[in-house]
């Protein structure tokens, strides 16, 4: 069960630039996005209650932020994200109202595996110059002939 | 920056059981989810169109299973999970409409790191005897007196 590793498979090469995606969070896609997950912890969603904790205010949901490196994958190649997507990654720093939070990755590594090639990213999550996401987020390139 | 690896920490112990999470998912939720994500590729909210595609009906967004997950972490610590979250996942099979998606996790290992201990999770998420999503996730149980 070696790993091989390549340069270039089916018009990828490592040093690519994926899609950028852009998006200035509000409390109102927050609210949001909590009706959608269930989860209303008021650290999300009560301005009042998030103003006497250690933030002073409310910060967005992890994975709404992991939806948005979601969505670059999404416009990268929809079908090896969702059938053969892998993700390893920490969340770093909170989402605040009011934020930008840009989203970019680049190809670091492609591998042969028993189950076909796969394209490692390297994440580039940003608010200014904070680091909200660090990791690799990975699709299927071509799944072995089996 | 070696890392040391305990049987327990703070009242927490490798074998211990997470939080069990049980969801069924229905085309509703599925189609929130894409209004909250801003994801609304037709596989996920247009039957007609999924009849045309290789399962041949609609699955779930992959981000809100994973949310399942972030569900059972933040019912077993919020903060060690909002503030020191990691995870390494792989997307193995879909979701329908329909389904009980079944989350539950083990404490595998405790590392004590140079930013502070850590509890890493092995997942296992079903529906039936059908895994959805495979891998590993972790929390912080105490930062590093720094």
């Amino acid at each position: 069960m070696s790993t091989d590793t390549l340069q270039h498979w089916d018009g990828i090469s490592v040093g690519d630039k994926l899609p950028t995606i852009k998006h200035t969070v509000t409390q109102e896609a927050i609210n949001q996005y909590a009706d959608a997950s269930g989860d209303h912890n008021p650290l999300h969603i009560d301005p009042e209650f998030a103003k006497g904790t250690f933030y002073g205010r409310t910060i967005a949901h992890g994975l709404m932020t992991l939806a948005f490196v979601s969505q670059m994958m999404t416009e990268w190649d929809w079908d090896g994200w969702a059938y053969g997507g892998e993700m390893d990654m920490a969340f770093l720093s909170p989402v605040f109202p009011g934020d930008e939070v840009n989203v970019s990755a680049e190809v670091t590594t492609i591998e042969k595996r028993a189950d076909g090639v796969h394209a490692l990213c390297k994440l580039n999550v940003f608010v200014g110059d904070k680091t909200i996401l660090g990791g690799t987020v990975s699709r299927l390139l071509s799944a072995a002939d089996t």
